[in-house]
């Protein structure tokens, strides 16, 4: 076919999605394909997708394009690796470290854990860049040291490669650019093409809602959990999702080193109560998905018991090792690159916490240097954020309330804008809810 | 600014207008001046005009389009020449060859007619088109030129060049591909950016609803009114408009040469009815504007008499002198370029003609090689149809209803396709209102 005369075709697709009629699977496939081979110009495929953007797409749709996107790159085989092979993806947080505890928690109790993660982007953090703050850990993994790795202990944690659904690579760079991103099916086709590429039976989703989240409201939230749930269930997978609280960051520590601090930490048996809290309700779907457990009530003793006795600790640290990070981070923090510079944080006033906006958070740390505003920038590993109280804790006034991790200065304009991101009731305030 | 600033600024007008949110002068300007300076690619602006198609402009940033286009290139300033500068648009139909009559008429009497024509797309024909057909017409003038007939005759036919609105250029060429071409505010924009660099003073618009017309319902063609009066209100120019019935060809002869045929008897006083109702109900408004005539019943007679005079012939026989045609086709239409192989369509029963669908003929004329698909297409100006009855018209079995001019060999699909456009009733059939 001419070029002319499939841009023809494919701008009858346009005008189809643009006047609200549902694609059939030949064009959302004629669609992908035609991108991935330039034949359709990223001029087409942007007007395209905004117009799915405004129009949306059914639940078919939505199948539809996940496993066209799927086809376009490379797809893992693990069905010989024995046991349930079972991922979790998170929606995106300030302070979500969960990726980094769940695994090995949950591997050494038997689910094979096979985590293909992302890096952080604007206000949100992300899981290879944490890993990565750990001298010498590798998350450049190819399919074969991926595959090895979980084959010997059940878990491994790689970032995406060129090779896994590139479609989404293509179509993202376009979205992040053309004000495209923000589409329930675009968002499920974009996630679940690249976890199912990574040979999963089943995923637990982690979909965070508040102001540090991309879903503002449980509405939305709601939304995309039923969109993912249905084209799961179009793959024949199993998929549960569990609704988060983000209005506040989770857990103490926000910043790449920090968390890594902070995840080891919980896995030693010190974890924060509301990252703990969420943590093991993840882990305990994935062990009822991977029928290690037949319900909560099994699941938590397990998990529990997998940290009381040193068995996740033990699994992470293998992890690290095989994929080449320096050990010694776990039993000696000063070989993390924490910033040397730091500043304590005191409240101006007494009484109780009633907001630290997750959001705000997540931009100071990206101010700090900790995070990304486009892919391509650098990040700094060392800065960050330590709290010492979250909302519902009484504070007196003076009382240290956050430690701020700093490279050089610490410019007035962040510090204000981090003091300003907590507020102070004088009325006492309920520590929130995590699972919603 | 740097290209990758100015991308993420765009991004944000984006996700303004995608949300709903009316855009101010700043942004609009932005936009238009980075598309044409290319820092802002296609693919941003195709999301943009995406976006503009599903969520709307309103009266205001539509004026604000209009002046951002128009700024995009060069005026002209009329306004040394006495008198009033009235145009006339149309919307596209089929056998609309209104302005090649219109024009030497409203000349003849007084007022100024700078005319910035388009060539045919699709089923319409163009104005371009129907004047090149007479041999030696040239419609590429400069300003310049332009000008000097203006001022001499009072009447002059101009296409549209790079240098006006090169934006509208730009603008539609992408809209073409990419789905984006149905928006009334994109639409008004577009029309009057063009317009108003003619520099007129007012302007009349026929807006063409039905079958054979872009807006196929008056409640569609009445959004367009009301937002041309409001744009062209806001430049504090003059704007009337008539909604003119598009079921059937307007006229009895559709294709160019052909159409320029129909013209001359138009203007040597044997037009037929419908054809010269439209025209002389748009010519009445563009005496009212161009204050040779205080209303419809004053300026009619005066219209009547131009043509019975001869004067609007002359006006015609000027204009074409001074651009070059060959004179002697008003004499003598064996000078046009008309196909030679023809053949008669007659009725198959007997009945009155209930509907000659102007869309299907649209297209047999763009079949037979007298339209164009595309904007590059050569046509073909001697082929066509002309139509020996109309809707209402009273037919017997085997009687001749309409001949088919065409090149070389007519392609049987084609005359099937031309005949299932005209339909036939058993009961007597009304006559259709022209001016709705």
């Amino acid at each position: 076919m001419k070029k002319q005369e499939l841009r023809m075709i494919f701008t009858e697709i346009i005008r189809k999605k643009r006047d609200g009629f549902p694609l059939t699977g030949e064009e959302i496939d004629f669609t992908i394909e035609g991108y991935m081979d330039s034949k359709i110009p990223d001029y087409q495929m942007s007007a395209f997708l905004m117009a799915v953007v405004l129009k949306g797409m059914d639940s078919n749709e939505t199948f539809l394009l996940t496993e066209a996107m799927l086809s376009s790159g490379q797809t893992f085989d693990l069905s010989k690796i024995p046991g349930k092979k079972i991922d979790k993806h998170s929606t995106g947080g300030v302070g979500d470290k969960v990726s980094l505890i769940l695994a090995p928690i949950v591997a050494s109790c038997g689910v094979v854990v096979p985590m293909v993660s992302g890096r952080g982007l604007g206000h949100t953090g992300g899981t290879l860049d944490k890993l990565e703050s750990i001298p010498g850990f590798r998350t450049n993994l190819e399919y074969k040291e991926f595959y090895a790795i979980l084959e010997k202990i059940g878990v491994a944690m790689m970032g995406q490669t060129e090779k896994i659904v590139p479609a989404d690579k293509k179509m993202y760079s376009l979205r992040d650019v053309t004000g495209t991103v923000e589409s329930i099916p675009l968002i499920t086709a974009s996630i679940l093409s690249k976890k199912l590429a990574s040979g999963i039976d089943g995923l637990v989703l982690d979909v965070k809602c508040g102001k540090g989240a991309f879903m503002k409201t449980k509405e939305e939230a709601g939304r995309l959990v039923s969109s993912m749930n249905s084209v799961m269930k179009g793959f024949g997978k199993e998929c549960t999702s569990i609704i988060t609280n983000m209005d506040q960051p989770l857990g103490m520590y926000v910043g790449n080193s920090l968390e890594v601090m902070e995840v080891i930490e919980c896995l030693k048996g010190n974890g924060p109560s509301d990252l703990m809290q969420v943590t093991l309700s993840l882990c305990s779907e994935m062990l009822i998905m991977g029928k290690r457990a037949l319900n909560r009530d099994e699941a938590i003793p397990v998990l529990k018991d997998a940290i009381k006795s040193g068995k996740a600790l033990d699994k992470f640290r293998n992890m690290v090792e095989l994929q080449g990070g320096n050990l010694g981070v776990i039993g000696d923090y000063s070989l993390l690159p924490v910033s040397r510079n730091k500043k304590e944080i005191r409240t101006e006033e007494s009484g109780w916490i009633s907001e630290i906006d997750a959001y705000e958070v997540g931009i100071v740390n990206l101010l700090l240097g900790g995070g990304r505003r486009r892919k391509e920038d650098e990040i700094n590993p060392g800065v960050g954020i330590v709290f010492e109280k979250k909302v519902g804790d009484r504070v007196d006034k003076d009382e240290p309330i956050a430690t701020i991790y700093f490279d050089k200065v610490l410019d007035e304009e962040i510090e204000k804008r981090f003091t300003s991101s907590i507020k102070i009731s004088s009325e006492s305030v309920k520590k929130p809810t995590m699972i919603m």
